[in-house]
């Protein structure tokens, strides 16, 4: 937690996950308008990276759409999950019901 | 666009808009939640900034959510405005409807 006035060092977004009808016209969307490559992609979701950070397209009755931080305080949010890749991290909600990853950072 | 292959230099996002209800309930939770700095706010939007990009807050009633990026093709997608900051934009939907703002590089 920030507790103490304008913080030395800023907490990265790690990646975007955003809601979409088909992986695959939004993959060549996305490929075809921007400068990035293609991390991940099977019928469900895509993991596009971009210079600064990823992009996930995904169908969300399957992974829900969010947005991705990286924190030093993770586990203090949460028992961290860890994933396929080796990443751990957990789900909160905004005050408004967006759901946000936080993940840790080592 | 990216007519041919890996690209060399991979494309910036600039920054990502999400809705909430309440611009100063949002900004509370992401500012003591996250290392993050207040760069505008107020009652109907906010930007914040972190490390790699800057998160806005918006009210969608008021400003539509969105992602951004930065593109040095920005003018092949329309018309740009300028807007209050000096910076020059324009706006398209990805196949799924997103909305997405291509920002001039300069």
């Amino acid at each position: 937690m920030n507790t103490s006035g304008t913080p030395d060092t800023l907490d990265r977004m790690h990646h975007v996950a955003i809601a979409v009808a088909d992986i695959a016209s939004a993959v060549a969307w996305y490929t075809s308008t921007f400068r990035c490559t293609v991390s991940y992609q099977d019928a469900t979701w895509a993991l596009l990276d971009f210079d600064n950070l990823q992009l996930a397209l995904v169908i969300p009755e399957q992974h829900p759409p969010h947005i991705a931080f990286i924190s030093p305080e993770a586990e203090s949010f949460g028992a961290l999950t860890t994933r396929r890749d080796g990443t751990r991290s957990t789900y909160v909600n905004d005050p408004a019901g967006n759901s946000v990853e936080i993940m840790a950072a080592d």
